[in-house]
């Protein structure tokens, strides 16, 4: 038997926890090439776990290439094709050396490939909700030409040379002067340039936290923000978002238990998105905005607030942001244009007290000088001649249709059961199956049928609902939409008719038991 | 008296140990705005320390605003201009919120500015031998247009649209025709795409280090490299770099030195430039990096070989990199543009055995999620155009004699005393002053006459010697040059003289004393 302990009240995900322990068990030698690892079902039974959890764990290994399963026979450990691989044929007398033991040197601070499953491209023949990203059919490509090449026939020089680690300074007015009309009076000591929202939370790791230190997180919330502070050994508190409302009760980050957590736990930060939150589409109300801000104020814990999807309001009012709200100081807004136009570009920036700006100066000259000029001059100009604004209007239009689309499929076609959220915006909407439904497994069979979505449990801070999923709509047409929602819908009548004649047939072999 | 403790056996240099127990007494309300501070002689008395020591770290927090100097009066806290500072006036019931005291809740990981100290612009009026960077005036403009043109014209969507963590596709394949021109056989799976090589640096720290690791830097060493690993707590063993032989001695990092170090510290990682090494121009000949290699293999300890100025050889037959001659796949080589191109744009690579590239990735992933790609699609055209090679031969013959007229007009002006270092390539020389000059103040005076330098100790990661500095020779011209190095010459000849009669008066004071 293993010597495997999970510690179920950690915040460490249970699959998480096994994924490491199994991989430790093979870079300590525990393990080795060949050896078979039990079947899932039985390690469930084992460990007192979900067999999700096993299944969870071991596909995480298998991505990662240390195991792999053979049909009939099981699933084992792999043949060590980590080693090095390139070196030229060693002359003799250096032909003993087999090279470093990588896996060995590696420190414990890992990254992630959560992202690569949610932003690997797919073929033209799949009706794909997994990709929240803009299609590019859209891209403003010929608008983006003119401010390329405007900006290198007046200022090549400044662009491609060495600039300041906050950012090019007229991408820098140039996105002053957007927050201005955000309702934000920053000055250009509270801004700085990023390489995308994905390095904001990097940076704003490095200067906030060590090992062991504690951020809530919703949960479930962006892998990217789970990936980047837990694989920084950053423990992850993760606070319920509420996807639908009872009756008294508010969407979004529960309140009351992100409260019970600033009481018992010594948090050094709260990372949020209160607009269109990813994956799962809802917004906080004015109210919770406000009370979030007067707990954080109470705690003296700054708030991150991810504001990347609040430009793609889909109808209905938009709200104030944190950032608007902020009375204290004490909120750093992240955000970005990858959204909106142009993710290949990474650029992004945050906004925050100048104390703050100044230490992720440091931070971000320590990590990589500065972000890209080109792309920064590109987009100040693309800013300044109001191009983004015209963009912006047309793809609003362009997702509130396709949203319309998906909340009228979905309610057309779906069984009972079935519930979903219902955002005014963003890129998404979250999808929860009947109790007991695997959205994974599900997705195994409606692959074959041509239809993706992502499985809920690439979000989750800790407890995973296995039945949840992401269902993202700026990728498909509403033709798409209609015929993707109506695949899927018709696959989980099935599935779900074979589970009420399973549960008939095992009352029945219970009675006969009994 | 302060309670300050410094330990001379630490890695951390002296005046980095001083700065931060400074900061952490101001931080913890022992020293108060307001509060005088010992003066450097003073303080250096008290501690035994020389007082460059203290003057450097008081320059240190000098520029980071935690104290100021007033004439006549002594240096003194500053008030705290650090809290916040554009949040709108606050409404009534929160205006006795004070908002957060954000320097208690960072982290101790920091960045650094040191970097911003070397690259700052200087004004036209001023000869600047600090810059080691291609001057704009040799920007390839016209060229680089055309290829942003050709990229977007020909794959817009592709650029623009978000891309794999370990680099876009066409830029990779360039990228490995050039390696295999260089004569490395690397495959995709051995290269990843960075954002410059400040970036690679703080990859590999994130995935092969943890706070407390050793690694062996050169003493000096690139500033950057000092910042990523000591802001990150990492311990960094300066092993000495011989800028002169003795004779039977060789130039560059030493050995023997090296080795006494492996033996006696779990060395997690040597990080080191072969090549026209900055600051000091210096580069390894072949037996030392065949050594060098031995001692690594002997040890097991991956090599993170610094390229970057490998292209810039202006005379003399270029070597075999530590790449090219690393048989046991230990080596991890990372290189850029930035030093021969478009410092401005940001792009870099490693070159590593594929489970190292493989932990980069997921590293890469979770720090931005992948580099620029219209800066890499355009840099992919500029390679595959043969226009980097023309650039290339173009700025060595440029650099070639620019380095020719250094040497001359050092040879003809300086005086007896002074020594310096005779690069075959790169950006730059190391000189030494007489002893007992401080390079610092002596740049104080010269800054006066026109002529700017790097102070040495910008670059120590210990032991800094105060009479060291670096001349970069890109920026300025034939001209200038021998302007510049004169101008120097006559201001030390004038010290020197100064001192020479200081010395005498000091000799006949003491004779009146003893």
């Amino acid at each position: 038997m293993l010597p495997l302990q999970l510690q179920p009240e950690s915040h460490v995900p249970l699959y998480i926890q096994l994924r490491d322990q199994l991989k430790a068990l093979v870079h300590g030698g525990d393990l080795r090439p060949g050896d078979r690892i039990p079947a899932s079902r039985e390690l469930a039974l084992q460990l007192g776990v979900h067999r999700t959890t096993v299944a969870n764990a071991y596909a995480e290994l298998e991505s990662e290439g240390l195991i792999q399963g053979h049909v009939g026979r099981g699933t084992f450990i792999r043949g060590n094709g980590h080693t090095l691989n390139f070196s030229p044929p060693a002359p003799p007398g250096l032909g003993t050396r087999s090279g470093l033991q990588w896996q060995s040197l590696f420190a414990d601070e890992r990254g992630d490939d959560a992202l690569s499953r949610l932003m690997a491209g797919e073929d033209d023949h799949v009706l794909s909700f997994v990709m929240a990203r803009p299609a590019e059919k859209f891209f403003p490509v010929e608008d983006f030409c003119v401010c390329v090449n405007a900006a290198l026939r007046r200022e090549s020089s400044a662009i491609l040379q060495f600039g300041p680690s906050d950012g090019y300074p007229p991408f820098k007015a140039a996105l002053l002067e957007l927050l201005r009309r955000d309702g934000i009076a920053a000055k250009d000591e509270n801004l700085l340039v990023t390489s995308g929202c994905q390095q904001a939370l990097d940076l704003l790791r490095k200067v906030f936290l060590r090992p062991g230190d504690a951020v809530i997180l919703e949960n479930p919330a962006y892998p990217g923000a789970i990936a980047s502070f837990g694989g920084a050994r950053v423990r992850c508190l993760g606070v319920p978002v509420k996807t639908h409302t009872e009756p008294g009760g508010t969407l979004g980050l529960d309140l009351e238990e992100t409260e019970a957590t600033l009481a018992t736990n010594r948090v050094k930060l709260i990372v949020l998105t209160p607009d269109f939150h990813n994956p799962t589409g809802t917004s906080m109300p004015l109210a919770s905005r406000r009370k979030l801000l007067e707990l954080a104020s109470r705690y003296q814990v700054p708030v991150v607030e991810d504001h990347i999807y609040a430009r793609l309001e889909l109808g209905g009012e938009p709200l104030p942001s944190l950032k608007q709200l902020d009375r204290d100081n004490l909120v750093i807004q992240i955000d970005s244009f990858s959204k909106v136009a142009f993710p290949g570009l990474r650029v992004g920036w945050i906004v925050a007290a100048a104390p703050v700006i100044e230490r992720l100066r440091f931070m971000k000259q320590t990590s990589d000088l500065h972000t890209d000029q080109l792309a920064q001059a590109a987009l100040a100009e693309f800013l300044r001649r109001g191009m983004l604004t015209r963009h912006l209007a047309h793809m609003r239009k362009v997702y509130a249709s396709r949203l319309a689309a998906m909340h009228e499929a979905l309610q057309k076609y779906m069984p009972e059961g079935v519930r979903w959220t219902r955002p005014d915006g963003g890129m998404c909407l979250w999808l929860e199956l009947p109790p007991g439904f695997d959205a994974s497994e599900f997705l195994i069979h409606l692959r074959e049928r041509g239809v993706l979505f992502a499985p809920g449990r690439h979000f989750y801070v800790q407890n995973p609902q296995p039945n949840t999923l992401r269902l993202a709509f700026p990728w498909l047409d509403e033709k798409h939409i209609v015929k993707g929602i109506a695949t899927f819908a018709a696959l989980l009548r099935e599935e779900m008719r074979k589970r009420g004649r399973g549960a008939r047939k095992s009352e029945h072999a219970n009675v006969a038991f009994v």
